[in-house]
């Protein structure tokens, strides 16, 4: 059998807390036998839930937390304030090694705070970073930092580049991926500052394939596998693909719906285009992990349903299996000499 | 009659030229009647366009210039080497008066050098910035900066935020445009070091409507009326707005072709959806104007078409009546002392 992997999961985050983040840890333990998840929050609130349905109950247990991060506060007053809430207990398991990763739907800020302050950094690594998956034409690209490092320098970008490259290759399993730095031309002097100083130690960086520069209309094409940006520019993209896939899609709706002729037609195309469109969904790829950390943390939108929490919890475990934090810390620790100039 | 608008179009820039540049020129001054267009360009290549058409002869002429600014030239070499160009030469008319604006689908870079070197900024305009329009569900936005300054300071936003709004009210004729910073969440607090250095001064800032931050997934929800920010994140939200859009209706298209039954529905929807979708579509909204020079550069896409030439000629007419660099000054000037804490 497997190894074991344990998974705190932040029962009391999201929106659909605790209702749908249960149902999806009993979901996951019902079609795996190498997962155990832990729950954190108001005992009395995910017990009843729990109550609901059947499951190998040897797999799943309740931690007590009677305090919850609201998605409104302050990250860091949140995190350093609240040591009982059910994100930073499931944070302290992680850093314990009591779980080996932690999943959560609640406050974005409060996960990435809580990475660097309660769950610590990998030796070598100077700022962890968030990579979710993005939908692409012929499948997905790991776009790093989607948002954890707004004011990013040229040795963070590196650092991103090889996390997110070993990511991408041991964890959604794409060999030799290729590696590109967000730009706005395809040329080599084209960039702002940040840009030109990052890419000559990309070009320098030996253990990724470096492929040069995307510009923002390739990324849906499938231009990258790894894209790699400073968290600003990258939670730009992350939400312009949110906001310009529902926008597009209600358009298409919309057309549909405008006239009889149109409506029967829409009746005849509607299976064929949802399961052409439910590719394009980014919620089927599970939670976007912070890279960098000691233990895994995974982020699952604030909308998190079952199946969200679900996929998010498996990621943990191939992530767990390939080692990847001793990879990185292994890659990370021999180019530091470049990354630092 | 109307004030005539005399328009320079370099008839040599752009994949399709000089065909649907001067096609474009022909349909403008064959539309309306207070447009005068001077192609520069070859002047055989272009004689032998123009002779294609029937049109009103006294308002387009031909200026011939045996140089062409390739597009994969550096802009600056090219600027300032390439003195008989199609491009030069219409800035340079721009520049003297003899034209009140330039059209362009060349070299992108070379139009942003072009606007400072050779036609000049406004008194008292710190950085010319393109401010494309973009589709939002209900109507349009205004992007300030969607390339031009990719490594901007907080007083070039605030100018972009004026330079923005005035177009917005007087070209497009929204009264009293919304203007948002593009940022990574609504709260004030968040934000790079140059959005949180911007944000209070736009507050300070009394002739704009100033709503806040807007995160890129309102954008196409048409969250504000002007969106302003540096010109690196705007060009990403421009390219990914390509990508993106093109990728969907791919998708879209694709599971329209995938059974029988599906094949049947998408004649009946086909339509009804090209009408909707028709008003998602960028090119429809004329080339991007750059704000701040003393004349009016367009730059419109390299594929343009000879529609897309005809709506950048046309939209020079509205920014000369509504004398909009007079305000451009008049209101820049004003905020001076803030714009430059």
């Amino acid at each position: 059998m497997a190894e074991m992997v344990r998974v705190a999961v932040d029962a009391m985050g999201g929106d659909n807390a605790p209702g749908e983040i249960v149902k999806g840890a009993v979901e996951t333990v019902n079609a795996r036998d190498d997962i155990e998840v832990i729950l954190t929050g108001r005992r009395e609130l995910v017990d009843a839930e729990l109550a609901k349905y059947t499951y190998a109950a040897e797999r799943i247990r309740t931690v007590d937390c009677d305090e919850v991060i609201e998605t409104a506060e302050s990250p860091v007053h949140a995190i350093s304030g609240k040591k009982n809430s059910s994100m930073v207990v499931g944070m302290n398991m992680v850093k314990r090694g009591e779980a080996d990763a932690i999943v959560s739907a609640g406050n974005s800020g409060a996960i990435l705070v809580g990475g660097q302050m309660v769950v610590g950094r990998i030796r070598g690594v100077e700022r962890p970073a968030l990579a979710p998956l993005i939908p692409t034409e012929g499948g997905v690209a790991l776009l790093i930092d989607a948002g954890a490092n707004v004011d990013a320098r040229a040795s963070h970008l590196v650092q991103f580049a090889q996390m997110g490259s070993i990511y991408m290759e041991d964890v959604v399993g794409i060999k030799q991926p290729r590696v590109a730095i967000l730009n706005i031309g395809a040329e080599e002097e084209k960039g702002n500052a940040l840009v030109k100083e990052t890419y000559p130690l990309l070009q320098a960086c030996e253990r990724i394939h470096f492929i040069g520069s995307i510009e923002a209309r390739e990324i849906p094409h499938g231009g990258a596998d790894v894209i790699v940006c400073d968290g600003f520019a990258g939670n730009i993209v992350l939400k312009l693909y949110e906001g310009l896939s529902g926008t597009l899609l209600k358009k298409v709706k919309e057309g549909m719906m405008s006239s009889l002729r149109s409506k029967i037609g829409a009746l005849l195309i509607r299976n064929a285009l949802h399961e052409t469109l439910k590719s394009f969904d980014a919620s089927e790829y599970g939670g976007a992990p912070l890279l960098g950390c000691k233990g895994l943390l995974v982020k699952t939108h604030g909308s998190a349903v079952a199946s969200d929490v679900r996929h998010s919890i498996i990621q943990c475990v191939t992530f767990k299996q390939q080692g990847i934090n001793d990879k990185i810390s292994a890659h990370i620790g021999c180019r530091k000499e470049t990354a630092d100039v």
